[in-house]
């Protein structure tokens, strides 16, 4: 029914003029749609910077875009797929959150073991505070293969495997009460590192904050992901327990810093707040101090030590390696570092770690080598109140470089230079490495948080383009009501001067960070690779449901339905069970062609699939209140769709 | 600490220029950031229609798009809201699915309660198959008041306030199994029109669909809008039985038209499908007649009718006039229309009806002076099996139009012409009213539903622009896994040649209908407008928190928490419980900065509030495990937004 044309064609002029006035007439005044290129910006009160951004960012009808940013969604629990430079939206990939288009957590079997194994604290959870997606890694570089990320508020991790593009795993971790510092994986992706936000107790289910410094505990945890099977393998995660700071951000180390990782603290005050008792809040209380530490923390060493049982005790269930061990084995050091630290990234080389404090105006840069060496050398200046020794700041600090008010976070290009989000004055900062000076500010808008550069957290980021994802936008597009939606800006950085190319609403979710990969590097499939694939498994499903194998069967009260879909009819059209039957649908989408997705929704019984081409799911519910329900294909698939379309009749009683 | 900066200006060479060569050279080839356009453009391979068409639509920093369109999201179950002509999408509005970044479903005791209001057949429901929007209108414009939406899947309308762009009321409706011909409205918002579409049983809880034409029903129910409540008063509410055909699109008449409501309906062969049983399907079943029928209901005379209880009986509580009652006060008439028809549109002269039958490639035109005086002088050529008058077809029909393959929906602009989308071709013909005659075709990527214009369906549309909402994507946008996006395509249809200007991946929910009101009608709240509103009665909370008042009260086993939330803390930072008591949180954002939003998310226990400047909201939750749950803003707010945290203490018992 559908007919694939594409009749745009490159017209000839363009692709072969050479530079020069005569060829800037053509391509601006040309006679497409009988329009000129001049007359139109002026109308519409443009700059020449304004029409170069647009044909810089401008992408035609089946143009592929460059490179694939994948970001968090925030508190909506999700994450972001977008395309660059177009900056367009390409899909939301339902995580933490049931997302019904999807069909996620709104039907299949295999979503509500998903969403059981994801409980915390007895209860459901339908959402989750997504935070720093990180592409899974071979060597240094994104592989295109999955795409990790943390839930803050519960403290999960989830494996998202990118040949579809759907989640697979979530795995909680019983011994944090929220995290931050994740998702960061290693070089090869043998960890998927998470770290702790506030404080728990650890080994006591309950204390007071009267207990907190003996009581509660930070955390990092090392979740031993398995390539093979796609999956973190929970048996081979171990934790090392932490002083009560705050865990923040945090990056492994690379090349010669390999096997280690560097996650930033703050309230190393270990303020309790209670601005209700006449206390200062936390917002003061942990910001008192002028320094706070970065953790290097050696998770190679610390992963033989936990393989070893060395010094190990359970918590939970969870390996966790004491505070005592980890002194012992010096897995732990740290490193003073400016007031209330946000970033803590490193540089492309693996040599430097750039940490960044969002109440101090510099980036601080350490050197690797002067880090090592003074573990090695034992150049501490004493230990902090948990017995962690405390390495000389200036024995291994390389450079501060003054780059404005409030930075936050960091990122990199292929020319040796950085990149600084600063919070308070609205820009980006770029600066070079060696020797360390300033080199351009662009301004935001507003209240940039996290910025990410195509390729930029890898052994070889490509530079061309950088993404400030901005929490406030407030005047800048339409009024939608006080809930606004945050601004992703996408800048050049090709040149010397950065430049801004686009404003992109965020108008879902409050994004935190975003990795970018080059779209080449992505081989999803187009449909699943066989009729009757579970997404779940990555497997044929056992239950497939082949054409002509359509058939319903009962056992006692339970019923089985053998479905197929196909343009544009279910086979069977009727559900017929008495109320109190528990109906178990088998339903396999048989189409390979691409695009070719039914739905599969069921009135008033809260239930919708979404079974692309080839895919097999099961539901099961009981039919618990008799009546008339239509059931039909929730997806647009063919003039005849409206006709796609059965009932589940429940007889009463 | 946010710096309110826009430093961009326009370049004064372009504001200046006047039309010519060098103009177009300053525009084009000027010195903006060292670069020239058309040497971008020919690295791009952009052709000059494509560079025209990037100049149309891109928004620099800070510019306000023309129009705003409000989008189905489909079996997302929410509303999108987008740029035009940037095809910037602006916001998700969560109506039938808990979203939380909105915090909604997630928390707020008056979500509880909404979506208490809209459980059916005794189940909750967490998503629907949002459909048609239907902006409020006066007089026949829209007003920017209010956008209404149905629920196909559980038949339920929504009411969604553009003061603050939140959903506010979902009325379900007892009497249907499912609908589609909704929500349209009367053009000055009286009633909210919902018709059916797959029959279920009416009179009777049970049927099987041996009884269909015995028990199966059609039914299209009027929703009375209270305006000034900006709610829909149920009681006031009423329905009109109908045939168990399945009804289809809808659309109020408007000018002399006014007064009436015009619905498709399909699958008046009232076939049962059954393929497994060895009966055709559906779609074949469904597709045997040459004619369907177009209902012609008189709804302000059956508004009378309703009011005066003549004739009418109630079905679950609901007021509904009787097909009898229907025949003998004349309020619904059938016109036969080409098979299987889809859409049903009036122009904006109100003179005209414009069907098109997804089965035959023509457009019906029909003249509303000829279906009245058809009416009036009882033009009847016999009745249906249920009784209803039967109108001459030729006597009512003013002409047809062989507009393509698939024709289903039409638009209208403000020179004369009709704008019909073309499933089968994957193109949008435009034609001329009267006489009739195709004037252009354009090409669509690829199978387009619903198309929307500028004001589109209203007495005074726009033209414009006109956006073609395709179904599948196919080849359009990068590969992200077998389920695709949707496209949203943007044309410029000002000249005599339609133009396509943008792609929009829709990566969210399959929207199935839009409609797109100039932005400058639009007037929402940029802050609540005073501290300790409530959007759920939009006005002040009983229970709003100011500044000075937070305290923490105990009654029994009851703990009232009075919260505040200021950049960058909470007060009271500390909720100390113990296991099994009933906590109630009220909490107040104090702030009243534009975009100075704070979340409140309180780790493990599936609860997180969005609180917009002023905004007062009431979460109620019972302590049942016992711990040590970090609650924290979710909105990154400020410098020290990681800061703005508290503990959740629940002591064990």
């Amino acid at each position: 029914m559908l007919h694939h044309r594409n009749r745009r064609t490159i017209r000839p002029f363009l692709a072969a003029a050479g530079v020069g006035s005569l060829a800037l007439l053509a391509a601006c005044g040309g006679s497409g749609g009988g329009a000129d290129v001049g007359a139109i910006a002026r109308e519409r009160n443009l700059t020449d910077a304004d029409v170069i951004a647009a044909v810089k960012t401008y992408q035609p009808t089946g143009r592929m875009d460059e490179y694939i940013m994948l970001a968090s969604g925030g508190h909506s629990g999700q994450m972001l797929v977008v395309g660059i430079p177009s900056m367009r939206l390409l899909k939301v990939i339902a995580v933490f959150t049931p997302e019904p288009w999807q069909g996620y957590g709104t039907g299949p079997d295999g979503h509500k073991e998903l969403f059981a194994s994801a409980r915390m604290a007895d209860h459901d959870l339908t959402w989750g505070d997504s935070h720093h997606p990180a592409l899974s890694e071979t060597d240094g570089d994104y592989d295109g293969q999955f795409v990790f990320i943390n839930d803050k508020a519960n403290p999960r991790v989830a494996v998202v495997d990118l040949r579809d593009f759907e989640t697979k795993q979530i795995v909680t971790n019983p011994n944090m009460g929220a995290n931050h510092g994740g998702t960061f994986v290693t070089p090869n992706t043998d960890y998927i590192i998470e770290a702790a936000q506030y404080a728990v107790p650890l080994w006591t289910d309950y204390a007071d904050t009267d207990d907190y410094q003996a009581q509660y505990r930070g955390l990092v945890t090392f979740h031993k992901f398995d390539r093979d099977a796609g999956r973190i393998n929970e048996a081979e995660t171990f934790s090392i327990e932490l002083p009560p700071y705050w865990q923040d951000l945090s990056d492994a180390g690379k090349g010669p810093s390999d096997g280690w990782v560097f996650i930033n603290t703050f309230n190393t005050e270990m303020a309790t707040g209670g601005i209700e008792a006449g206390n200062p809040p936390f917002e003061a209380g942990a910001s008192q101090n002028d320094r706070d530490y970065l953790q290097v923390i050696n998770w190679e060493k610390a992963a033989q030590v936990a393989a070893a049982n060395r010094g190990v005790r359970r918590a939970r269930g969870q390996k966790v390696i004491t505070l005592q061990t980890a002194i012992d084995e010096g897995l732990v050091f740290l490193v003073p570092e400016p007031k209330s630290p946000h970033g803590s990234d490193v540089t492309p080389d693996g040599r430097k770690i750039v940490v960044s404090g969002k109440l101090d105006p510099h980036v601080t840069v350490y050197s690797w080598d002067k880090i090592r060496n003074a573990i090695e050398n034992e150049q501490f200046t004493g230990r902090d109140p948990y017995g962690l020794p405390i390495i000389d700041f200036d024995a291994v600090v390389d450079g501060q470089l003054e780059v404005g008010l409030g930075p936050l976070h960091t990122q990199f290009d292929n020319k040796g230079n950085a990149y600084t989000s600063i919070f308070l004055e609205s820009q980006v900062t770029k600066w070079q490495i060696e020797p360390l000076q300033v080199l351009d500010k662009i301004d935001v808008h507003y209240n940039v948080g996290h910025i990410a550069a195509a390729e930029g957290d890898t052994r070889s980021p490509d530079g061309k383009y950088l993404v400030s994802m901005n929490k406030w936008s407030i005047d800048r597009f339409n009024n939608v009501g006080p809930l606004l939606p945050q601004n992703f800006q996408l800048i050049d950085i090709s040149g010397d001067k950065m430049q801004l190319l686009y404003d992109m609403p965020i108008g879902f979710g409050e994004p935190h960070y975003a990795q970018i990969i080059k779209a080449d590097k992505l081989h999803p499939f187009e449909v699943y690779p066989e009729i009757g694939y579970d997404p779940e498994t990555m497997d044929t499903a056992a239950d497939a449901v082949q054409p002509g194998q359509e058939r319903t069967t009962r056992s006692g009260n339970t019923v089985n339905v053998y479905m197929t879909a196909v343009r544009s009819h279910f086979n069977p059209e009727y559900i017929r069970v008495r109320q109190g039957d528990k109906v178990v649908v088998h339903i396999t989408n048989v189409e390979q062609t691409r695009d070719a997705t039914h739905g599969f929704g069921i009135s008033k019984y809260n239930i919708n699939l979404s079974l692309e081409p080839g895919e097999t799911e099961t539901v099961t519910f009981t039919a618990d209140e008799p009546g008339v329900y239509p059931f039909y294909c929730t997806e647009f698939c063919s003039a005849l769709h409206l006709e796609m379309a059965g009932y589940l009749l429940v007889k009463p009683r």
